[in-house]
């Protein structure tokens, strides 16, 4: 009866600890939107807005971590229970850093002039959706424990390290043609790069998941970026 | 008599953990100054040196985890002890991180031409120097437990910052003035972000020491990067 009434509460304290986590990446995801429509559309006041929303997602980092000490020191859990929590504390911190790439973004919002003349500007947004979509699907694999969602997110980030090649050719031929907005390009440069760090971190997170869904460590992937 | 055996093996086990996060640390701090070493004399060889012994600190962390891991399952260590495993973790994945930022500036070694006209190829290797100094230092005040130097740490990065910002805009200048090398000067920019992470990376070890030795946080520090 003790050892049940133990095992319901580790149970409780794992969907809880799932459900920050959840929580999280759902911030991260619409953090990324944001973030992209503030660009777009240049508005410091958008951009803002993701930068305040951003200590949302730190402080459920916080909540996450506070809570999985707790889980460990209370219940002790043992093998695969321990590695869940492990997990879920790893996983809170890359979605945390996922949430500082989109802020980053978004903060960028003020340093870019003319943006009506950056052919990348309608590739940035493109990119950065299969980059939210990663973040998304990779949590919904991570709720499900679904290691074929979570392969196919791994599939995925060649897609945006192709975007991320494209775009830096693109912005660097921008800048020869253009030197009066080499500045503005550069941000877009770091731009792109943080959406290709996305990318990096959600793989990360999908092969965590394939991993504790399969207790097999798909082979080492390379970095495709060239630049 | 069993509870002395136990603390004992505690003991040993954090003694380890330490261990391996210091050469962890160590092998960061070499990887920053050879990466920009490979930058500066333009040597792929040097550079791919750099990029294989990144895989040493990746190997290190994955013990660190497993280790910590064990430890927490075998030992079921409490609050303080607990927090001094999960923060072993922690700092462990930070190291990993720059270590990954000193690899990737290693890999823009080959994408770098006419490096002799680059007047921030004296600014970067000052900067990355700064910014090693950081990652040594840090590991330091982890090794003595010491919140002071600590402390130091978080207000160097501002040294930090100051040099990106300012490699920034001289990169921009040199970018408008000299077109064809423009896709090298982007390769520096990025050079010189992944310098300022490895800086803030460093300071947010050095929060997690400061936090481990005192219990109080600091403030929260702002983002000087203006660009």
């Amino acid at each position: 009866m003790a050892l049940e009434h133990t095992v319901k509460a580790f149970d409780e304290d794992i969907t809880r600890l799932r459900g920050l986590i959840a929580e999280m990446g759902g911030l991260a995801e619409v953090a990324i939107g944001e973030a992209m429509d503030a660009l777009v559309k240049g508005s410091t006041e958008l951009a803002a807005g993701v930068v305040g929303r951003d200590k949302r997602i730190d402080a459920l980092e916080s909540e996450v971590d506070k809570l999985a000490v707790r889980v460990i020191a209370l219940r002790a859990p043992m093998a695969d229970d321990l590695r869940e929590v492990i997990a879920a504390l790893k996983i809170a911190g890359v979605i945390e850093r996922i949430g500082d790439y989109a802020k980053n973004i978004a903060k960028r919002t003020g340093q870019i002039e003319g943006r009506k003349k950056f052919e990348p500007l309608t590739l940035i947004p493109a990119m950065a959706e299969v980059a939210a979509e990663m973040v998304h699907d990779v949590l919904t694999a991570y709720a499900a424990r679904d290691p074929q969602l979570a392969r196919e997110v791994i599939e995925r980030d060649a897609k945006v390290d192709a975007f991320y090649n494209s775009i830096f050719r693109n912005l660097v031929s921008h800048m020869m043609e253009n030197p009066a907005t080499i500045s503005s390009a550069a941000q877009l440069l770091f731009v792109a790069r943080n959406l290709e760090r996305i990318g990096d971190h959600a793989t990360n997170v999908a092969e965590m998941v394939y991993y504790a869904a399969t207790g097999d460590y798909l082979a080492d992937r390379e970095d495709r970026t060239d630049v």
